[in-house]
């Protein structure tokens, strides 16, 4: 008994050590994990601040948390990023190009289809414009724009006070810290505590105010910095508020959001596109958070540019026209059943998404093939991009369906373009606040006959009660008038009931009040019918599919995913690279003269010169500095392509990533690298065409 | 004397008669000469209103003054406007184009130029990177930096209000209506009062507060709705503003420009810039003002967008390397004194203006030269532009000079882009209020022996008192120790004056407070003098000139002076038709079949897809209108080609302000449109190359 007593123990102990150290290696492993993000993320972040991608607004003046300037390669990505995005949403060529990429990674095949677009125009069925309506809004948005689209009521955070200083926190965030760190740090946690914590950092998005409030009084969470108690949370809007005028009568705020303008203007760009359906509308611009508390450096911001599209279409019909070209698309989809099953996001096609009703619709469907084609584009990895579906309780409840694109970054799985079926809500809200129709007409080639008229038209309905006067003389004689009278009085109802009585039963009764009793009308005295109406058109409010980008997050994931290091020649230091594709790329090219000599600063100038008239950005680095110091100034800025002048015949074309070099006349040097940032041809087409160039 | 008397009588009368007669005329002129103006501003905007060029913000909702969205065509021109002034900003082709514009009209010798420019890029000394440095700073600015550059005390507009209904109006406003109505209103008028109040207006800009509210009440102006009295004028500071984070104890506002922000950054981008001056950064984006009440639609409204330039020099050396490219321009000027004087604006170069002293620098001359140059080639008028200087009591007291390019509307001459040498007080302010050095700094090629340093720099200066010991033991034997102290502890102005009578009279005497006794120091006894230091470099704050381009105020100008009405084929309409250069144009071609018919909606679509291939943006029109109707439309809109498909094989293009037509092949026409679209040949080119169309 004793060994086996003993032997248990022993048992138990090892089992309680196994598991101990197998906590503690997943610690460690999720500790080493988190330090190694972190740093990652320090170094992508220490070299964009000091290559000027991002400064700290008002950084002299100590900042203000949550504001951010791009500075001159920073907006040089933006500026490329948008006017991508414009000629996705304009045009319908670039998507091709887009799609041939993502498809065969074929350029020559793409180069020789573009050559038949130029050059004939007429072979490329997918040329087509997209018809966007772009507008461009005020900020500055008065409270009753803002009152009907219900982000004066909504657009809240819970926040809590520290008691004794008045510090604002997120409610939300203070949970989530506690919840971590206990995890983290607390290795000898109950299995049953850990799994608690899990689980509320995992519901933690859809707690009501009261559930919060409970979470954080149960764990006796304070204040992080001073360990004062808290208040209760209380809902904080999250939008900057200011006053319209002088008179200090008219609030207003910074527009949360571009998209209301869009939605007021329904009826004008309506009539501007000839009154048809579907067409989309588009806006870039800023939009305002006044956050609680930024973290995540540029990932939550309190100022931000938003990239918007409005597409309206008739509820009825959301099938896209253009919908085969994206439905073979393949992308990670992780729809609403597989996370609450805790499934991993899967590939499937669009195509299959939308016919297994995964992707509530086709226009639905096609946006999302879209976006993934501009994030990889752009370079955002494929492998860590996934579309999320919202779960049941996290949608508004007018929307049909939301998807999230989500690109991992440092920071976790960060939704960076929202893909929304928001149904008919904006235009409703908006029409029952200003009074004003916000719908659509379908026309009906030939007029139908339609005995009952929607609701929303009563107009329409038409009752007629038809008595018959020859029948009713001889039932009634001097009464006759009375009864005619009560018959026409009567309500849609009433003489509804009496025709099916009259119909069923060859007769009914009538109450004459003037008679002062009830009659028998006999179903030849009276014929009751709703009078059939011939409609021209259908009306209706149109539904709105939304995809909205946020520029900035995209960018920082972008930096994140087009970041690496390597060793130095010498191998005593790590150099930073970004690998953005030359769309991308604020400086498409650099030009180093060798060695500082006239010559070869003579032939620089007539390359950048030539760089210019091709309308290619570029650097001129004539310093004195080690050639292998310029590359990695510029390798640091994603500069794609390096031109060395080190004979006054010939130069070297190096590129970026894989550091290879050709050897070019220099007549031929401009319009080489134009060809392969405007990606008519590729590096590897050069390298089979022109001399390698071995250093 | 009866008769005399009579006859003097009758004279007077005579005169009187004549008099009222000519103030009659001149008044039914100056009446007839506005309802003009009134009926053109009327046409014009009707129009923009109509196709959407821009819609008044929340239109559904009864709009807000002073808040005006960009419908589609105007959000294009918008575009296309920002586009042509960053690549103005960034690079020196379309400055020579402009130039050669501008000088020659000659389209051909453009166009060789160009050829050389693209195909061996090496003769076109024009061509060089501007480089500016582009940043993106947010709207909410914490308020120490605008307490720092001046606008929380300064920017502000008088305001006085209706002492019952609390209404606000412009105290400056209700004067000039005022002054204005009686001048127009009232013909008899005594000559004196009329001076009176034509000189009021002339100087109403420069009225103080306590001269704007004693006209107000020697004129007794009341509230112009209600003709209550109104309050005393006060100021009212005209920035939207708002509250940073949840605390309510971070005030922020809105910019009301661009360039704070580029300032407060001027340490890093000039360390971006490799330390070297001069250089420029620009920026591009919305600024905010709270207008009391705003008036003159689309020129004065309360969110706008600014594109402004800071170019940072040293306050030494103001000349620029590029004056010699537009100092042959010659354009209309108003200096100062013309102004006084009462002189027109005259044609003058700037070479000339810059070296007659009236452009108080090379730089600044460069800058209006290449204003004049932007303005001129998106379509505004050259005989309906100027640069007016600013008057010396108009201009801040730290500007060394301003100029406003100013365009003539219906609305009078406005104020659309202004370019200020605005010294180093910018940089100075946030230098001064966040404690951070904004310098920069000039490298000597040999170091310089300097005695007396620059001021602001004082920790170059070093006094050096050195006593000779052995002539001070002999003079002053036990007390050689306390004087020696006391010729030590003099202050530097102490020693200067001693030195200056020591070399003078050869001894000075000296109050030794330890011995408390004058004694005689001889100048063998001590040795004064101002080390000599070797500095390397010169420290200073760099001056900043500074062109700001009112976008939305240039767009609308443009649109008034694009704006013509011609009669329809029938002559019993006025048409519109906006005269857009085809680089401003919101779509550069329409395309129409001719009669509705399969063949030819096929060849269109044909040709559409080549037009989308060159990326020429277009409009396609399918209906049955008739072409006359569907060229108004377009005209309407500014397209500048209009592609007609009246055959299988051959279409006609028609140019929209002759009406010309030439037949062209189909194949050819997508790239003949982009070839006059991008400006590599010239519609007389077309004319000269292609058959004439007669319809």
């Amino acid at each position: 008994m004793e060994t086996g007593k003993l032997r248990a123990v022993k048992i138990i102990s090892i089992n309680v050590v196994f598991n101990l150290f197998f906590l503690l290696c997943l610690y460690l492993d999720f500790t080493q994990e988190s330090q190694k993000r972190e740093a990652f993320r320090q170094a992508v972040v220490n070299t964009l601040e000091r290559r000027l991608f991002y400064i700290p607004s008002f950084k002299i003046y100590g900042g203000v948390t949550g504001l951010y300037d791009y500075g001159p390669p920073g907006c040089a990505v933006k500026a490329n990023v948008l006017a991508f995005w414009r000629q996705v949403g304009t045009f319908r060529f670039s998507m091709l190009l887009s799609f041939l990429i993502a498809q065969t990674l074929d350029w020559d095949f793409v180069f020789s289809l573009m050559l038949i677009c130029f050059v004939d125009g007429v072979s490329c069925h997918f040329v087509l414009e997209e018809n966007m309506l772009e507008v461009d809004c005020p900020c500055v948005t008065p409270e009753i724009v803002l009152k009907a689209s219900g982000h004066v009521d909504k657009f809240t955070d819970l926040m809590v006070k520290d008691e004794k200083t008045g510090t604002c926190y997120r409610a939300d965030h203070l949970l989530k810290d506690f919840c971590k760190d206990k995890l983290e740090k607390e290795p000898n946690l109950s299995a049953e505590k850990a799994a608690e914590l899990k689980h509320v950092l995992a519901v933690l998005d859809n707690l009501s105010m009261e559930e919060l409030s409970a979470k954080i009084k149960e764990y006796g969470i304070t204040a992080p910095d001073t360990k004062n108690t808290l208040s209760d949370p209380y809902p904080f809007n999250l939008m900057f508020q200011t006053s319209i005028g002088p008179s200090g009568s008219s609030p207003g705020y910074l527009r949360p959001e571009t998209a209301q303008g869009i939605f007021v203007n329904f009826k004008d760009l309506y009539y501007y596109n000839g009154n048809k359906l579907p067409f989309a509308a588009a806006q870039i611009g800023q939009a305002f958070r006044n956050e609680i508390s930024p973290r995540q450096g540029l990932l939550r911001v309190r100022e931000f540019t938003l990239a918007e599209i409005e597409h309206f279409v008739d509820p009825e019909d959301k099938a896209h026209p253009k919908f085969s070209e994206v439905s073979k698309l393949e992308l990670f989809m992780f729809p609403r059943e597989d996370q609450v099953c805790g499934r991993p996001a899967r590939k499937i096609s669009i195509g299959e998404a939308v016919s297994q009703g995964i992707v509530n619709n086709e226009t639905l469907g096609y946006f999302i093939g879209r976006v993934f084609l501009f994030l990889t584009q752009l370079g955002i990895d494929e492998g860590r991009l996934r579309f999320r579906q919202h779960l049941a309780n996290e949608m508004a409840h007018y929307a049909a369906d939301c998807w999230d694109a989500e690109i991992e970054s440092s920071y976790g799985w960060i939704e960076c373009v929202g893909i929304a079926d928001r149904s008919a809500y904006d235009l409703h809200a908006h029409a029952d606040k200003s009074g004003v129709p916000l719908v659509a007409y379908e026309k009906f080639p030939e007029p139908r006959e339609v005995e009952v008229s929607p609701p929303s038209v009563p107009q329409f309905t038409k009752l007629v009660i038809a008595p018959v006067k020859k029948e009713l003389g001889l039932a009634f004689k001097g009464n006759q008038k009375m009864v005619v009278e009560a018959l026409e009085a009567m309500g849609e109802k009433e003489a509804m009931e009496m025709k099916t009585t009259l119909e069923a039963m060859g007769e009914a009764e009538l109450y004459v009040c003037t008679l002062h009793k009830v009659v028998t009308i006999k179903n030849n005295i009276v014929s009751i019918s709703k009078e059939k109406k011939k409609e021209h058109q259908r009306v209706f409010t149109p539904s709105v599919i939304e995809p909205s980008f946020g520029i900035g997050r995209i960018i920082y994931c972008l930096y994140e995913h087009s970041f690496y290091t390597r060793p130095s020649k010498d191998g005593d230091e790590q150099l930073n690279v970004f690998r953005f594709p030359p769309l991308v790329a604020p400086i498409k090219c650099a030009v180093f003269p060798l060695v500082q000599n006239q010559q070869y600063e003579e032939v620089a100038k007539q390359i950048s010169k030539s760089l210019t008239a091709f309308g290619i950005s570029y650097k001129i680095d004539i310093t004195g500095a080690s050639i292998g110091k310029r590359y990695a100034r510029t390798d640091e800025l994603g500069v794609p392509f390096a031109i060395t002048v080190d004979s006054t015949s010939s130069v070297t074309v190096r590129e970026r990533d894989s550091k290879q070099q050709i050897r070019v006349s220099v007549d031929e040097v401009a319009s080489l690298v134009k060809s392969v940032t405007d990606g008519v041809s590729t590096w590897a087409d050069l390298l089979r065409r022109y001399p390698i160039h071995s250093s």
